[in-house]
């Protein structure tokens, strides 16, 4: 199975223990920065239609809808994560989409989206493509952010260099996650990503932990590009 | 006296070991990457007309002339780098201009520039200023570009936020060095001090060394943003 395939399939296997593990808030990172990061990058844009792509058991669709007072779409490859996401949720629209049937161009939806976000949602190697897709989806005036993981947290003696690592959620008491391939990508890789894409940079953030005074996360926010992508 | 002027007074007390220190090849990480890396990023623009702001003794003037062709007006406040550079290029432009004329606006060149550069000359807190004082200075498709220190090339247990650090210059064997204050920015700050000035990130590169597998620097390459800044 390649690798692009085994991302995708590690979602729907770990399913149950990721909607436990947002609900039940065991993952750190959350409370300390990033959950309330992505709502401010998104409340600057006082978005009417927000998209969450990848939007697993749909915490940052409810919060959106609940802080904000947007109409959001949650989207997610595995089903059971979106079942997950109604459950909780019974009157939001979730939708099972995969990236595939996003990148193969067949998804339509009813409006543009005056932001479209990716939270910790773009793992995949041809993340530009994905991109590509996706912006014909945007608003006149929109942007897409993206949340990820800020690129000197490589574990030390690790080469600074794109490839694929692999996620094993050792991190988490119950060792019955199934471990998930992901993408590196360097920080000149993103603004990479971001410009092939035919997006711009608008801002580029980096949330703090106060606990250290290290970056929890990398956060971008992009507009279209008026001009050719590089 | 305040650090801008300290910053700017160092350069002169350093003149003479900072021009031997560039001449003699001491300074490891140029040989590692970064002189290639901003030739390089410098080629990619074919410019007809650069201007290397902070000059310093010249080196990238030299080298732009005879191996990219174009025509190089070096600036840099230091009287005496000036001369050197003068001296190793008698036929070169090399001129004393300080930041702060730049900043007051009464400086003027012939013609617009196709590069205008900074290599390790943009160490001051107020950067947007100088930045936008230099851009009406650019012509129609010109870029600015920038190398300057990785934001994660920071020592051990510093806190990673913006705010001015000292550089001793204990790295190198003659003891006869005037610290230097120099401003410490994050990548995101970075990223703000460029779309403060009026300018996009084009493209975001991070020359690596070979020997560690890490970046040595970081290389921002910059075009006039035709909205308004945020």
């Amino acid at each position: 199975m390649d690798r692009t395939k085994a991302l995708a399939s590690s979602w729907e296997a770990n399913a149950g223990n990721w909607t436990r593990a947002v609900r039940e808030r065991l993952i750190p990172s959350r409370d300390a920065g990033t959950d309330d990061a992505i709502l401010a990058a998104i409340s600057t844009h006082s978005p009417r239609r927000l998209l969450d792509v990848g939007c697993g058991e749909g915490w940052l669709c409810r919060q959106s809808v609940q802080t904000l007072g947007c109409e959001a779409t949650g989207i997610d490859g595995s089903s059971q994560l979106i079942a997950d996401a109604q459950c909780a949720d019974p009157n939001g629209r979730y939708e099972v989409i995969t990236y595939q049937e996003l990148m193969d161009g067949g998804v339509s939806f009813e409006a543009p989206f005056d932001v479209i976000v990716f939270n910790y949602a773009l793992f995949d190697e041809d993340a530009p493509s994905l991109l590509a897709a996706i912006r014909p989806h945007l608003s006149a005036m929109g942007v897409v952010i993206i949340q990820t993981l800020h690129p000197w947290s490589l574990e030390q003696g690790q080469d600074y260099r794109d490839g694929w690592r692999n996620e094993d959620f050792s991190a988490f008491e119950n060792q019955n996650w199934t471990a998930m391939p992901w993408y590196f990508r360097t920080l000149s890789s993103w603004h990479q990503v971001v410009r092939t894409a035919g997006l711009a940079l608008l801002k580029l953030e980096e949330p703090m932990a106060s606990f250290n005074g290290q970056p929890l996360s990398l956060l971008l926010t992009c507009e279209c590009h008026e001009g050719d992508p590089d």
